[in-house]
């Protein structure tokens, strides 16, 4: 019998999906399973976006470009522009999902052996891009008492060696929630300038920054133009996941036409999620304060419920929708695993991912979750009120 | 000013869009090119698959399941089972396109350093998968005199060494439209059990088998099961290339389950073109029996009409929609350049695709261009016209 490959071997399962057979069995039970474990949002997809796909006139359904259309990079560009971005339509390719953005990414600028810089906890299915481009992960912890800050630039010196090409970060982030400030974003262009590294900025959560504080794109820091290189996606800014729509944008000329050869091995991204995406645009802004007004409501509900809760304690998240709570429990996986396995109430349980697998140092964040704030209030009140007495029932 | 990778660097652009800015040079001052260069069909998506799209009642553009939902992989597994080949719904990952199914299948069986033996010419993006997933491709040439037939299995037991982990085919091919025989499907069986190799199938094309030939898929030959993986895609099936749904199909359980971490690692194929792929399956045999006969008619014209230009020779194809023919010239590329740059009849040109590009092994084909029959029977016969005279005029 012939052997997989020791690639396919190491290539991590994604840490949620661990926990997929329990909450199966769970609804086979009967059981109502609140989904606070994945970055699905409720919010309904712009109309603006999916009637476009009904008014298509379509007779051959055909290739697109394979950087995607100049139309739609063209305005894309002007979206950028409005968030106060200068790019251009030639600075982007569109890719599928933000997904592709990043591999493209990494495949323009590691090779195997190399190595990426990126604050954990971390999205996790970085770890799966890098172990399939065959590049090394190094990661500097950032702390649940700071709220996930950006560590000290000391300690990104002190891993920058000859192998180091890049750092990721994800702003605000997945799995923290954090929202990088002006002057961390400041501290991470001198770095990268001073060693010639470049910076990936995944900046899919953009629109999605609380409290009057203010989103700073790394495509805004000048002379940073040859270093930065943005992944973004519309999955989250218009609700519409399944589209899988995204873009790579650099204005390193070299950087996109180096990209430009991965895209086209692979032809063209989605034609009918391009024509969705290129409606979505037109998305008007009081859909996003809507959106907004109601994640804020959603966290504020969750932290403030969550905090009540005897030993447990949660860092505040400024965007994106998420946030990591700390528990009173030693191992997460157990805990989440126990809720669908031994625990409803009235028929209902809740899934939450274990922070642990978000993290790439061994052993840390064991007694914390993650929780995806993607669920209304009244279903939100449900699942804190389940967490409230399976924290207290769970023996530990 | 950082470096891009090596990987980056050695990642090949598109033989056929080299031409490109020529042919768009060729447009800009009013020339209409004829497009044999690439096989983008002309033949209308099934409706089934586009109404579909405008009758979804979508609220939010969710996710997909990460392998494709259930009941689409049941309904794939149904199709299969119509044209005899026997697998599950758990034997199969809905990918991006026929591409993915590939960049999966080669991540799942292939290290870096690791050989893939390919017979020549072909598909030239298989250079560019390999070239990402650093791995190398081992050609072995096939010879336009036997209209590019299986080389004898002598030549691949030659190349196999402990680095050689797979052997890939193209079936029908593209850029030959070659169509295997069962008995060349038998010794590659035969060879790929004896040194316990995988042997990985693009059936993109099965459909396409002319002349009363039948396809002889992988995935029935008994014993193959734990070595055949099939790559597949609904893009030439339907044409309906813009989707990018395709599968990869394999009986072998470890190798599904490790592709599914690579899948996993991405979320999920794009949810809109899935629906489409779903209500295409519900296209009538009649569809296929009118694209078929076709393709039929414009090869058979094609061929005949390329034939009685002087010193032109065709392999002639029994399946997919290309062909190769040779030409009373010294290098195709230029051609082909000269083509969009120099010549036009009544404001007409014609852009077909280098074979060089096909090749792996350098200096062959250079006298040989793939054209593809996508275009109706009267545009082929301008198309032919233009050639005819084109050599007559060409300064070799």
């Amino acid at each position: 019998m012939p052997r997989i490959s020791k690639k396919g071997a190491q290539m991590p399962p994604s840490p949620i999906r661990k926990l997929v057979p329990f909450a199966e069995a769970a609804k086979k039970r009967g059981i109502k399973v609140l989904h606070l474990n994945i970055g699905q949002p409720d919010i309904k997809t712009p109309p603006q976006a999916l009637d476009a796909i009904k008014d298509a006139q379509i007779e051959v359904l055909a290739y697109s470009q394979t950087d995607g259309s100049e139309e739609y990079r063209t305005k894309i560009a002007a979206y950028y522009a409005k968030n106060g971005i200068a790019v251009t339509a030639n600075d982007l390719i569109v890719t599928t999902g933000g997904s592709e953005a990043l591999l493209f990414a990494l495949g323009t600028i590691l090779d195997p052996e190399d190595e990426i810089i990126i604050p954990e906890p971390f999205y996790a299915n970085y770890n799966g891009f890098a172990t399939s481009s065959g590049v090394t992960i190094k990661p500097i912890t950032s702390k649940f008492e700071d709220n996930f800050a950006l560590p000290p630039i000391s300690e990104f010196e002190a891993l920058i060696n000859e192998h180091t090409k890049a750092i990721l970060i994800c702003n605000p982030g997945n799995p923290t929630g954090y929202l990088y400030t002006h002057e961390e974003i400041l501290q991470l262009a001198e770095l990268v300038k001073k060693h010639d590294l470049f910076l990936i900025a995944d900046e899919v959560y953009r629109e999605f920054a609380y409290d009057g504080k203010q989103h700073h794109s790394i495509l805004k820091e000048p002379g940073l133009e040859n270093h930065a290189i943005v992944v973004d996606s519309v999955s989250k800014r218009y609700s519409m996941c399944g589209a899988r729509i995204g873009c790579m944008v650099s204005k390193n000329p070299e950087v996109i036409q180096t990209a430009l050869k991965f895209a086209q091995a692979r032809l063209s991204p989605p034609t009918l999620a391009q024509i969705a995406s290129e409606a979505a645009l037109e998305t008007p802004d009081s859909y996003f304060e809507e959106v907004v007004t109601e994640y804020v409501a959603r966290r504020n509900f969750l932290v403030s419920e969550l905090s009540k809760i005897e030993g447990v304690k949660v860092a505040k998240p400024n965007g994106a929708f998420y946030c990591i709570a700390e528990l009173p429990i030693k191992n997460a996986d157990h805990f989440a695993q126990w809720l669908l396995e031994n625990f409803e109430i009235d028929g209902e349980t809740v899934m939450v991912a274990p922070a642990a697998g978000f993290y790439a140092s061994e052993g840390l964040g064991q007694n914390q979750i993650r929780i995806a704030y993607v669920l209304n209030q009244e279903k939100l009140k449900n699942a804190v009120a389940i967490l409230a007495k399976a924290l207290k029932e769970y023996p530990n």
